[in-house]
């Protein structure tokens, strides 16, 4: 904590980060900030696994001024671990502390309707999409992009909450209505030949450094498992990187990122950003020197970013629900490392921790 | 937290490990535990670093029954950072929480008399010794040892405290008054050719798992790096974890245990022996899938041991005082991960952290 103005340089050692969300992503987080010496304070209304590894924990409505000033006051530097945290929340800490990555991120992260716009502005290749307000725009849209389509709102949505596929037999008002008439774009299904992600840093100083895309599997809309190598030929990996290089440049972005892309047979196709660490980027704990969440940490603290290169290959597998019961194979398991993030109650679509295997090394 | 007596079998996600001491061992196996989904609860009665990171800190004596009591009601099984816990407070614990590693290993490591004695009951070659209980015992010693010597209190030694060098110019008399004429002993110089360690670790079912051994360099008597692989013939490694595995074994030993050896040209010496997660271990973070901390919480939840093989060779370094300054170097050096404990103060000969750097991958 300081009293005086925020110098630009680094900060040191013994500072204190403000983390927004105490789920796994601010846990993940606040233990890299531990492994440099920073203290870390956790802003998060609901329940907190983060908090069990912080220094302290401001519970507290995203909305309550006198919390938010009081947990401004105790910190160095705000981040955060959700994209959807509210834009006065938001207002009210910016006014006394920088926040990073900053608003522009944000801002295009929270509505995908301004995240398309701004990557096909980027000269980007996003799937068809339409702005569908209204089912009067709905039905116009599903005319010119065909079906299947996906309905997905604007905001708020994660883990595949707020979509709807509109396949042959969907009507489109019964689609409007399963999301609740919220805003919403309409997107074409775009035919890929694999998911991937680039993990990138960017510090303050614009210095970029990426992690090894890696190959991700889905289902029902919550990530599996995340492969590195991705198996991409070498101009597929260059493309990857490079454009996730221009997207946090673009923004002028202090952090780590999440570049979700669709590999296609004529290019990559950006699926999604996510502005903080990334699930797809788990692997990097197990197999790199410097992971993504002490490279976050690194950056929004305006240090030099490390060195993210790989050491070895690896398969992360996300543990969710009943995946739990595999724990004694898991924890037998050659080669693996596992980690839970410490959440009272298993329930079924929940993720609960995560195991990186190194398959080559 | 457990109401009921407790089970034999493994800890659950949830469970609460009581840790004695909060220093940088405390702090790497509480995130270590975070990591496997447990709580903890920090025991110390002065700064602690480990708090920082835990999900509670008992702040109170070592001797303060109401705050052991209150202690023990709050965790599951109890283990240690530091060997030199008073048996009193080890006493009032065990009465109603296991504590491991076990009674029988704190009494030897407690004692360098009763650690030698226990030693060379096991066949194992120590530096040659003598129990010297007063100044009388101490010159007789000394011709029959010869010069240079070592003289060393018999219990609360570390990182060359509780040590005086006697060559040809010290005088008995004033060695003694050094050590304030504690009960200590006499140990004869071993020439060696290196200083190695081994990290051994035994579970509940008495399964047994060595980490590569490590090559040390000690400077001023705390250590300053750490080497793996260390320069060893086969057979000397083999030699090293054998031993090291009869050492656990002979105690019943439940968790992590460093090992310091000599390695000589007609064999290995045990220099100590140290019932805890060990200085000379750290490196594993960096190199191995599971650690040492990790291996350590493992064993003493009744967990599985973990594959702890080494993926990379590494090189520790531990930063020792104004090795701080040195920070900026070290964030930018490739293929090194850094770990700084949150000490909040930089002092002459303190551990403030360590950096690994991954030297062939």
């Amino acid at each position: 904590m300081t009293d005086t103005p925020l110098s630009p340089g680094p900060l040191s050692p013994g500072a204190t980060i403000g983390i927004l969300g105490g789920g796994q992503l601010g846990r993940m987080l606040a233990m890299a900030a531990a492994r440099l010496g920073f203290r870390t304070q956790i802003y998060e209304p609901g329940d907190a696994p983060a908090a069990q590894v912080a220094n302290g924990w401001t519970r507290a409505a995203w909305t309550d001024e006198q919390a938010l000033a009081a947990f401004a006051g105790s910190v160095d530097v705000v981040t955060y671990e959700w994209e959807n945290v509210p834009a006065e929340t938001l207002d009210l800490l910016e006014a006394s502390r920088p926040i990073r990555p900053g608003r522009a991120a944000l801002r295009v992260a929270q509505d995908r309707l301004d995240e398309k716009r701004f990557l096909e502005g980027l000269g980007l290749t996003v799937a068809p999409f339409r702005d569908v307000p209204d089912l009067g725009a709905l039905t116009a849209a599903l005319a010119e992009l065909g079906r299947p389509a996906i309905l997905k709102t604007r905001r708020l949505g994660y883990d595949g909450k707020g979509q709807v596929r509109i396949d042959d037999a969907t009507g489109a008002a019964e689609a409007f209505a399963a999301i609740e008439g919220a805003d919403a774009i309409l997107e074409g299904v775009v035919t890929f030949d694999r998911e991937i992600s680039v993990i990138v840093a960017r510090g303050v100083t614009g210095e970029t450094v990426c992690f090894d895309p890696g190959e991700n599997v889905h289902a029902e809309g919550i990530l599996r498992t995340t492969t590195v190598p991705a198996a991409l030929t070498a101009s597929q990996r260059q493309d990857a990187v490079l454009l996730a290089g221009r997207i946090v440049s673009a923004l002028d972005y202090v952090g780590v990122m999440g570049v979700e892309l669709f590999a296609t047979g004529t290019g990559l196709v950006v699926n999604e950003i996510a502005p903080r660490v990334h699930n797809s980027g788990h692997w990097t704990e197990a197999a790199c020197a410097v992971d993504q969440f002490e490279q976050h940490i690194r950056a929004i603290a305006g240090l030099p970013l490390g060195d993210g290169r790989r050491h070895a290959d690896a398969v992360m597998e996300n543990l969710i629900g009943d995946d739990m019961d595999r724990l004694p194979e898991l924890l037998a398991a050659p080669d693996t490392r596992l980690h839970l993030y410490g959440k009272a109650e298993t329930r079924p679509g929940r993720k609960m921790g995560h195991a990186t295997r190194l398959t080559r090394r």
